[in-house]
């Protein structure tokens, strides 16, 4: 599917210079651009590129000087991540998985399936399962029993939904997404050494050796409108309540959340970052990759936590974390700073010992 | 199904106060739990909210006076969470996959299928296999050549079991846990960087760039009794031997176990945890989420580690681990503290120079 | 299937010793090996436990008295773990998988398939997919639309491959690794409290919360020659241009690759290692486990990071490191050294302080 020039800075909302009934196939970097692609140069650093592919327009930053470019088009990209999001959902090409019901699905006699709504082959959709109008149920996915899944839902291939677990409109899932694994919840009979340990902080006391016992997971998972899970990320169902995930909320690939976790809206998550046991998130909270939260705190409204953060106590709405255990990143950045001269430091004390012991005896 | 609060109550092995023919259809937190459901108020802090909720009878701390809160009849749960498991375990609705053998699913006749077993739709079973009495088989399953399966298993959708796996009694896999992936085991012709880097913890000596020959996996897994794996978490299979998970082993989602590893039983892993190859470990060791443990390091019985924990060199029985590297708990709390105030430190051994600069020179 | 002796050594190109013409069913540790095995002893420590099986053949070292310790004939290996690379490769017993492909398998009639191709049940392979010559796909697999992928590659059950993907020849995929989900790559309309978190180094400034808007994966991935892929790994596709893994990689276990990541060659990345997007990746880098390395850095060639290292800044080539943030190993070995000694030091600058100023009041 082409688009031109025009069409395309009119569904960005943005302004289109030159020869904007030049029609554009796909998107390209600059220097592998074809005549037919629009270009991505919206910085200097890349337009540099252009002279190295054969683009006849581009996307560019305001005020570029694109005729000097050797283009004769631009379209006016003031905010380039934010024309991205427009024209890449322009250009997706999308996965090809066609549409209808692919006869070697099982579907349930007992599943409600809206209207348009695709399934792709060998998927499964079981009894009391209600997928909404307009979803794409991709190869080999699973949507157990009960599940309610909104409309427009568009499920890559073998996603996983458990029982009973209920998703809002627009919901997207990546390859090999678990909605709904068992919480990971176990006690033993007495007091455990872990028990104790949480309790003094390092203390085993006299616990004896046990067996683990599970709880089941009553609760399922709820998730909110316009949600996104990556690929193999894995989302546990509640023990009496529903895991609760909500409108807006992106997760990355191999996210973790564990039973009974709550969080608020339009929050990130980045890439193998994991958040244990009933863990209670504000909205817009931000945590990059491999960040670690412990079970049973929570994490105030619009908090944001730097890749690798280990969070291990209640946060503060607003916070920016950063470090192992987190702290404020200022502090973090300080105590960078300052474990790197901790060798220097060392030997500074010590001189400052002899000087100091010496000076005293000399008194 | 229902049951009554004295049926409950016998189950748990606790004793029940009131109306104990009250009968049950759930369980429920205490401020949504409707007339037919078990409120779940066992700390002062939840009773409060039964009053927001109409539940008629609830599960109590010892000593609690439940009249007074409003219900007809009481469970008494001396430890609350070792109640939730029997109670949770009554409760569990199942994911409804249905009994008997799909018949999407394809089974070689070559596989022993036990008495009971019930196979999901487009499940995989191949040659040789055996599946215990009672086993679960879950819908898009794939058990491979040879594996031995105990009784009463059972795996959730997707889950994958490699060829000549041996698992015992009782297991459970969440959805998308693979058993018996390859082991990731390279070599170079010739020593390479990484090796003097092993050894000299720094140097790359002069190896040159080499590519990586694969070593292959011989063994496969062994898995004993009462284990169960999480969502999308992977176990490799040994070089030579079986890699070997204990009796009674509990691994969270995304728990990544390598090659050769050894378990004793009892263990708890929590979410996002890695185990490198030819780890040895003991009964009873719990690590928290996010732990990772170094290759070819043993970790002694009754080992405990909190969340984020990295292991990189042995571990005794029964020590407390926490940090990057890991130090007792003890330790790490004080460095821990130590570090929020090292940016004050430094400018007090700054001072102190001075101090000392100008002692000296007065002097 | 059964080797002799001399058969063996000539594949691996080493040295046979004693009765070669003796047969060997498989190999094993020494303390299980029966009279058919060969036994693994390739150090003295291993030696010993020779004694405990049943051994008539092993693959010793160097100058080993093999003849004392009882065996009828022996396999030099200089460098064991390389003889153990062709040993391991020559007695794989492999999946079972079986050849042809399977009638449950659901193969586009626009696929093209080459010769010797075998297809697992409940495999599906879209329009426009190319599977090279002698390519096993396994059981339960997705090739998606128009995929190139090599000849002889090896795919375990469960491996999904999404649209466009390209991949060289001999590839490995363990079972559940996905190849080509969507980017995590998401904008707000107006600048963000995480964009000014990033420019600052903790100050979230004035944004207000707003919602994400998605930014779509037009490119793919492409794969180079002789890669594997571990189980449950993924690498997201890119935005632009394809996510491109150089020949001769090797991912390990829930391994993450974001988008447009570039790396050269004969890159080694442990379990749970995490690239955030846009990272340039040399040849030769090895990563241990549960690595991170921040979005839009570079690392170098050679560079090798010890497990755990959370990388947050453009590493040069032949860079050793290891820490949270990265600093060269040897640095961080000092920090850690330092770091178990703080508590002291603070109490080493406590008194300091009062024998300064005590000094300093007798002056």
């Amino acid at each position: 599917m082409t688009h031109t020039i025009e069409e395309i800075a009119r569904a960005l909302g943005t302004e289109a210079l030159g020869d904007v009934s030049l029609t554009i196939r796909s998107a390209a970097e600059p220097g592998s651009a074809g005549p037919d692609d629009l270009a991505l140069a919206m910085s200097p650093k890349y337009a540099e590129a252009l002279n190295g592919g054969k683009a006849r327009a581009a996307m560019v930053w305001p005020g570029a000087d694109w005729q000097a470019m050797g283009l004769a088009a631009a379209i006016i990209a003031p905010r380039p991540r934010m024309a991205m999001a427009g024209l890449t959902r322009m250009m997706d090409p999308g996965q090809g998985y066609g549409s209808g019901i692919h006869p070697s699905a099982v579907i349930d006699p007992g599943a409600e399936i809206g209207i348009g709504v695709s399934v792709g082959p060998l998927a499964v959709i079981c009894a009391g399962a209600q997928i909404g109008a307009g979803s794409v149920i991709g190869p080999h996915c699973y949507v157990g029993t009960d599940v309610v899944l909104g409309e427009n839902a568009f499920l890559r291939e073998m996603v996983s939904i458990g029982a009973r677990v209920r998703i809002g409109a627009r919901f997207i899932a990546q390859p090999g997404a678990r909605i709904g694994s068992d919480g990971f919840s176990f006690v033993t009979p007495e007091v455990s050494a872990a028990e104790n340990v949480r309790k003094t902080m390092g203390d085993q006391g006299e616990a004896r050796a046990q067996s683990w016992l599970r709880i089941h997971s009553l609760g399922a998972v709820r998730i909110g409108d316009d949600v996104e899970i990556g690929a193999n990320a894995t989302i546990d169902s509640g023990t009496i309540r529903a895991t609760e995930i909500g409108d807006g909320c992106k997760l990355d690939n191999l996210v973790h959340m564990g039973h009974n976790v709550r969080t608020g809206r339009d929050c990130l998550f980045a890439g193998q970052t994991g958040i244990s046991g009933s863990v209670e998130i504000g909205n817009n909270v931000v945590l990059g990759g491999q960040c670690g939260v412990v079970d049973n705190i929570f994490i105030g409204d619009g908090a944001i936590a730097g890749g690798g953060t280990k969070i291990l106590s209640n946060v503060p709405a607003g916070r920016v974390l950063m470090g192992y255990p987190a702290v404020k990143m200022e502090t973090q950045t300080e105590i960078y700073k300052a474990q790197r001269r901790l060798p220097r430091l060392m030997r500074d004390v010590a001189a400052l010992k002899k000087a100091v012991s010496k000076l005293g005896s000399t008194e």
